[in-house]
């Protein structure tokens, strides 16, 4: 029921292209869904899909071309004329046509809209910035005048019925085109067609601005459960729909993103890219920890005179450096979270502060007893190191806790992802910090021992 | 047009709670979404929440217990008799109620059940898994014999039209309930009432086994933009339907336990839970760090004598172990994300090693000429343990590389969540492992130099 593409079927597939086996292709797609035949695209050479999606019926390689990966459908179009690609947006629906173009290069886009059947709807959405909610809309749906009847909503979504795939709702209007409400197709299926669009409508209905966040659009269909919302501008007038799967593409990829930073990768990559884009990705946050472990290098060498005294100074270091990070992250990644969730009463500053600031002294409490005990039990001997040990860790725990909590809403003030906090450059001051306050109490304790 | 929660507006209501003003109550809510409700209600006491939702429309109320958190819902509804919870369930779809009754003690479970209106719906729902088709599907949806006229369609509609809240397509069995195809509700309306079914449905329609996992049902629905999906038993018997909102949340939910996962979260905990839950969901972790930093510890102090040789080495510690951690992040991150993206060909374990490898080489290479170039410009002397401390790096990236490609797999084969592989139990053992390494490469070039 669902496809599985497996190695033997894209040899078959491979093959056929290659000895031009239109007959193969052509029964094989024929009963494939698009998005089954892209998965196959993605693993052939760009003239190999070229070929393939020569054979294609219209509107399944529109479908194609929408489905791809951004960066392989640039290079992919540029193989097109611009007459060609225009006649692929005359079957793609507005907002991944307005998408595509704006993806081209100034003069191939201009020469392709030259070339559209229909170009107003898509020119209206290129100027949106494609994260908010007008960059997110389609022109395609069904309006109806509040003065109208059953019937001519019925007319109107057959004169549509080629253009708007999956209805949902009728959005209701009045004459200046200002959203009054909508009607589910449902009740237009149950009721006269003599009754009045005004006597059947729902006045409530939830939309969005075109210059909303794409996020904050889906908290919002999320929240309601809504399958599709309208975008209205400023003066309510209805711009256009946004359809829930755009936005389950949002949520992903926002997922994914935050994954990423957490993680410490610069570009959006995946495992099947080249290595050279890989490693690419990976470097910079690399190098930024090795500037932070030679900072830290340089930081240990200031306590040298110490660390020769009591050697066993250098046993505890990884230890404190790791309880640095991971709190630091437990601590940024709760917040990242709390901050995604816009459905109640976001807490103030200080509350948060002070809330973590309980859980750190409890967390604090615990694993400071907790390696007192171990320390003192496996080595015997050394109890002043022992404390100082349990001790720097207690503070290191409240401490990180606190940047934890404080860099993520700093971060989100200055509208950068907060879930970088999570990831390797806190992590790595984390690391600083944890080692100052090693050093510190050791210095403060020993000398206080002597 | 899309509801904030201020605390001045909470104020307000909680006052008119205390003072009993009914009809401040009333009339807020009438013109709230249950959504909006039950945010507010998430700020307030069970027995304000309780005198609340007693003012309410039964379907309201029904609505706002099912978007309770689980652990709320269950305090909340042990505050009500079990005819009270049944006739709530009586306004609830069919999956929340076998959610809600799963989550009841087995006593109350089935006092509520025997005074359900119309148990067989729920009753058959109860003994799915809840994370499999089965347990998120509802029976709420509308079917027509493959026999049947568009009429006869449109009369099994408006019989169910109060029970189906959207109806999106109307699925096509046979006379043994087998699932043939669907009719989208836009053919409906634009086809005559005598049309036959049999001539306007479509017959290649994208269905679920009931057994098949909530996130393999997820990846179906996004792959194919779907916006409910068909559930049928072995048979191909249909069963019921799951709706996009419920795989909304399966999405966000798995977002948010890797990301948890990643930070070393132990339990789901959002950042208003209590202090308490807060400690108690982060030190598991914490505690495991510091078994591995006390491991480290014991470890280093193996090498005493090379340190008391060569104090610097100290330095340089937080180095390696930063180094290992943030590589076998980024290399588990990039396979937890493969492993989530089913659409297309899975690489083999070798090529994914092997990619694995070069990335580490080319990385590994560049972080340790970095290393040695900024040792030898800022320590000027010590030009073998700069040597030490970068080759020891290039060897760390590359085997933390292959761990981080690795662990993910193995704990992906025993179905545990891998994104485990990212957290803190991983980067401690790369904590350990890079000490390793450092110190044998130190034992090696040292006596070599000697």
């Amino acid at each position: 029921m669902n496809f599985i593409l497996t190695q033997d079927y894209l040899d078959q597939f491979t093959e056929a292209v290659h000895t031009k086996d239109t007959d193969f292709i052509i029964s094989h797609t024929d009963i494939l869904h698009s998005a089954d035949i892209s998965a196959i695209l993605d693993e052939l050479e760009t003239d190999e899909c070229h070929y393939i999606l020569g054979l294609l019926p219209d509107q399944v390689r529109a479908n194609i071309i929408s489905d791809l990966d951004t960066d392989i459908r640039i290079d992919f179009l540029q193989t097109y004329q611009p007459s060609e690609v225009a006649e692929i947006l005359d079957y793609t629906d507005s907002d991944d046509a307005a998408d595509i173009l704006n993806e081209l290069p100034l003069k191939m886009r201009e020469e392709v809209i030259s070339h559209v059947e229909e170009p107003q709807d898509v020119m209206d959405l290129l100027h949106y910035d494609e994260d908010c909610a007008g960059g997110l809309m389609a022109k395609e749906f069904v309006t109806a005048n509040i003065n109208w009847t059953v019937v001519e909503c019925v007319e109107e979504i057959r004169r549509q019925a080629e253009n708007v795939e999956k209805i949902y709702s009728i959005y209701v209007v009045d004459n200046d085109n200002i959203l009054l409400g909508r009607v589910g197709i449902k009740k237009l299926v149950l009721n006269r067609s003599t009754t009045k669009v005004a006597d059947i409508y729902e006045p409530d209905i939830i939309s969005v601005y075109s210059y909303q966040d794409e996020e904050e659009v889906a908290n919002i269909m999320q929240k309601y459960d809504l399958e599709a919302i309208p975008v209205v501008n400023v003066n309510k007038q209805l711009l256009g729909r946004i359809t829930i799967d755009d936005i389950l593409d949002v949520i992903t990829e926002q997922a994914e993103q935050d994954i990423q930073a957490m993680a410490g990768i610069s570009e959006d990559v995946e495992e099947d890219d080249t290595v050279w884009v890989l490693s690419r990705a990976r470097l910079p946050w690399l190098l930024i920890g090795m500037v932070g472990g030679m900072l830290g290098a340089k930081f240990i060498g200031l306590f040298e005179g110490q660390l020769l005294a009591v050697p066993a100074m250098a046993f505890f270091i990884p230890l404190i450096t790791a309880t640095g990070g991971n709190v630091g992250i437990q601590s940024s990644t709760l917040v990242v979270q709390a901050l995604a969730d816009t459905g109640g009463l976001q807490e103030s500053l200080w509350r948060r502060l002070f809330k973590s600031f309980l859980v750190a002294l409890i967390n604090g409490f615990v694993i400071g007893i907790f390696v007192l005990g171990a320390n003192v039990l496996l080595t015997g001997g050394e109890i002043i190191l022992s404390i100082v040990v349990s001790f720097a860790l207690f503070c290191v725990v409240i401490i990180a806790s606190i940047m934890g909590t404080i860099t993520p809403l700093i971060l989100n003030k200055f509208d950068v992802n907060p879930a970088v906090a999570s990831g390797p450059f806190i992590t790595t001051a984390n690391d600083l910090l944890g080692l100052a306050i090693y050093f510190s109490v050791a210095k403060l304790l020993f000398s206080m021992a002597v």
